[in-house]
């Protein structure tokens, strides 16, 4: 068997590099850091997308030649390949999965930081000051998780383990949900903002859900409410949001996600009250990368036997459906 | 009916005071601020001890006249009373329950927090500094919690609620507990704790338990390891524990309870490596003293009534024994 035989599989570099050593002898190859996509991409038979944070693959999308047949993209959101590649044959795969235990307990984290108000604690500790407070309790309180994927799914689950009882909001309204009852559609989201004490964003990003948290959805919320968003910046308007924080109609928010990441060093969001920054780590746990490998890896064994792959994108929803 | 005929409660205060407006016409409330305890002790049938921070019905007990029958503290802790009540024949009852959800949930957040080095992004934030890292997926390590009363029971519940695996430590062992499987005794401790990824200290402050974690039980832990106390400031040896921090052989360190509460200006607590502080407030969420109110109350109507009291602390143990 000669090397031209094997098929090509193009790696969308980032550092550090995915370990596909187990590849060896059964495919070829190749590298991209994206300026090189164009010319490589009518070889590829699989292209990784490893670097998810950049739009190079919907920039070349559109450029001559055939393309390859499979896209996986090691990231859950596949909002950087849409709706580019939706027209194509091409079959879009993800990291469905991986980010979901580590970001629900992200989550959890937070809500239980901001009741107990960890941050404040943590200031006056550097400032050597000794200053009790009673805080707010946990159990008993209610969410709104708007995400009713893996992720959102596995936020609610372990939020309700804390005693939060939790409202999961998908696209559409479903009944008989075995953990969650019912699923709210989208269109109760308006219905319920007034009630919830969490309002947690892990939906995909798609046209339905570009911006939906903004001025309005933080009227509606309750003035001691906190806001979380580790789905993708996009999803909020930051400016509305911080412009609440700042005149007090929201207790607080965080979020992992930004519009521009990293933002401007002049940007509201370092300093707005109330709002907790982080880097785009929530689902970034020691070993992730290894993970993520491995599924890429199983899948890539699946495709080589010509067994249907596993985390298939709907292209025109967005994301992988339940039971896909 | 004159007053004179109404049972005396004794209310050994602190601020805010508790509303015990339900009393009113069933008994003789008097208020003592410790300095009057000596004269007030002997007039009182019960003895509220609403201020539980200081030694005063210690330091006071032993002098003349009567004592009272029933002595309730608002506290999960008793070590404020003993051993100088252990003799007399004095019932003493204490606010087990309140705090047990609320300090689970604090643990979790600690647990948490310091997985995913929340301090780390806040300071980040603080300097404007977008600085992705990868942290520690909490699911899957393991945790000992060392106390089976019901604040180590729901530390337990809760983290294994995470994913985490739990190993809970009581006086003696015990095989077949429901939720935990085997409960280890004490003896069992210094073989737990290399395994641990979480040590965590839910303990009554006995003198079986007075300075349990010191210089060998640090060294016995894992270097990634973290410590977490919200028993008593007294199980910790705080030097040996600042020194395994100062020294890198311990990751990490959450104490919310001290021997000297507030510490010194010039402890080396405030600023030790790793090391979060936090004002003994674990347990105090919005509602707790109403809580506690209400709690004494529900007792005083079985005292009142002849029958038996809820929370009966074993005075020798010295704490309220699982089915007491």
């Amino acid at each position: 068997m000669t090397q031209t035989s094997l098929p090509r599989v193009l790696v969308l570099d980032d550092e550090p590099l995915p370990d596909l050593s187990p590849l060896s002898g059964r495919a070829e190859v190749l590298h991209s850091d994206g300026g090189s996509l164009p010319s490589l991409l009518p070889e590829a038979d699989v292209l990784l997308v490893w670097n998810f944070t950049t739009d190079a693959v919907k920039d070349a999308w559109a450029g001559k030649g055939p393309r390859p047949g499979w896209v996986h993209t090691a990231s859950a959101g596949v909002d950087r390949l849409l709706p580019e590649l939706a027209d194509s044959d091409v079959v879009i795969t993800n990291a469905r999965g991986v980010f979901d235990q580590p970001i629900a307990e992200y989550v959890a984290g937070l809500v239980i930081a901001m009741a107990k108000d960890f941050r404040g604690t943590w200031e006056f500790q550097r400032g050597h000051q000794w200053r009790h407070r009673e805080t707010m309790r946990v159990g008993g309180t209610r969410a709104v998780v708007v995400g009713s994927g893996g992720i959102g799914r596995a936020i609610g689950r372990t939020l309700k383990a804390l005693g939060v009882s939790v409202d999961l909001v998908g696209r559409r309204q479903r009944d008989g949900d075995e953990e969650f009852g019912t699923v709210w559609g989208s269109d109760a989201l308006d219905g319920l903002l007034p009630e919830a004490d969490w309002v947690v964003c892990a939906a995909p990003l798609t046209p339905a859900t570009d911006g939906m948290f903004h001025r309005a959805s933080f009227e509606r919320m309750k003035q001691d409410a906190h806001f979380i968003n580790i789905g993708r910046g996009r999803h909020v308007v930051t400016e509305d949001l911080v412009r609440a924080l700042t005149e007090g109609r929201l207790r607080g928010a965080a979020l992992d996600v930004l519009g521009e990441e990293p933002p401007a060093a002049d940007s509201p969001v370092w300093d707005a009250p109330g709002l907790v920054l982080s880097p785009h780590m929530s689902g970034d746990t020691i070993g992730w990368r290894g993970d993520l490998a491995t599924q890429f890896l199983a899948n890539f064994d699946r495709w080589a036997a010509g067994e249907p792959l596993l985390n298939v994108v709907d292209k025109q929803l967005g994301y992988v459906p339940a039971g896909g």
